[in-house]
């Protein structure tokens, strides 16, 4: 089916479930290969993608809209989601579905509320939707156009996720079980958009007490062995919910 | 008039401007007299303070609409306002209108998007609305019973403030054009809720590079007069877009 006959069909069932002019956009953030990924999907017929989102039920809290709409993309449950920003800016969708009905659902002005969430590459299977005939991991270093502001939305997510690696520790569930340091660095330093000095990182990095060093190394290639480490789960949640250790 | 009878006057008109389930509130910080205090007001014979708040016009972006609000209260205009958090849990409110008609404007489901200014106290003269009866400055470490969730939304706020200690510069507008470092430090105590070593904090905020030294000090008191500074408004303004020198 067409997309236009699709978004008609549901139109007058949104209006009845879902309160008006609010949506949730989600940035969803993985890490593989050596790369950051977000998860987009791109509506049937267009050449844009856009962030996977939906609307807020009438009977709903807003943590738990994003948190299903999350998992209808993704098959996976109980992802740390955090709320960033509204988008509320008038004319921020504008266009984009001119030509259709006024009263067409989709055509509302949206207020939308911005999520991100860090998830584990492996534990995602991408699931499309009605409206949808991709749902795929990107590279954030390397992405295409997106439709309305969602590539804004994207960017203040990455924005939000830098802030954050100064008041919280990040990579529990976006590095495998056990990680080596520069596996470590590498995320900061996607995340950070720059490099960064070895000997300063591993310093910092040690005095949050969140890694546990194991008795074992990453065997293979040609240079020396790297320790492996992992989080401790324990300190990390601490460090969550209280913030890394301030040195104010 | 009674708060009732003023509700049910412009409920019907509110339907007309403003898009529905949304609100707004404002978390408004001043510093006066070595303490931090908050912004509130009081519906017409009620017990209960509350946060100054308000509606986003079907024509307006959602930060103008904040603006606007924060203007109409405060008196003030160009004051930076920062959002940072989406308040959308569905029993927010519940109750608070209880006993009043089910269509009146008030009594819906409100997606409340909280926003936190910090305002130089000397220039902002509290403006009562058409359904309060008071709208004044509150001590944050001694404050009453909040309706609703608002005491929810001004720790959240606060929570926020600290958090942007981290890697924002915070002083600006909330304290006189010229101060002493213990006056500096006394506002980051307060807000961070404990007491800082003072040689930790003069070497930290000093390696920000935002403060100029003056050749002044505060006369009067028995103590050795302290040194007079003042924020480098250009260096300030750097670090408030770019965040603080960063020690990744």
């Amino acid at each position: 089916m067409e997309l236009r006959q699709l978004l008609e069909e549901k139109s007058q069932q949104n209006y009845l479930i879902y309160l008006p002019n609010l949506s949730i956009d989600c940035v969803v953030f993985g890490f593989y290969n050596a790369s950051l990924k977000v998860l987009a999907v791109r509506l049937k017929g267009q050449s844009l993608w856009g962030l996977p989102g939906g609307y807020i039920q009438k009977e709903e809290d807003v943590d738990s809209a994003a948190n299903r709409i999350l998992q209808e993309r993704t098959g996976a449950a109980n992802i740390y989601l955090q709320q960033f920003r509204v988008f509320g800016n008038l004319n921020r969708s504008e266009g984009f579905f001119e030509g259709y009905p006024d009263d067409l659902w989709h055509k509302q002005r949206y207020v939308s509320i911005g999520y991100y969430a860090l998830v584990n590459f492996s534990e995602v299977n991408p699931v499309m939707d009605l409206f949808s005939d991709a749902c795929e991991w990107l590279d954030v270093q390397d992405l295409p156009e997106f439709m309305m502001d969602h590539r804004l939305i994207l960017d203040k997510a990455l924005s939000a996720l830098r802030k954050q690696l100064n008041y919280k520790p990040i990579g529990l569930s976006l590095l495998p079980e056990k990680f080596t340091m520069p596996e470590l660095k590498k995320l900061y330093e996607i995340i950070l958009g720059k490099t960064l000095n070895r000997g300063n990182f591993y310093r910092k990095i040690l005095r949050f007490g969140i890694l546990e060093k194991l008795n074992e190394s990453r065997k293979g290639g040609a240079h020396k062995a790297p320790d492996l480490y992992r989080f401790d789960h324990i300190r990390y949640k601490e460090a969550l919910k209280n913030g890394l250790q301030s040195e104010w």
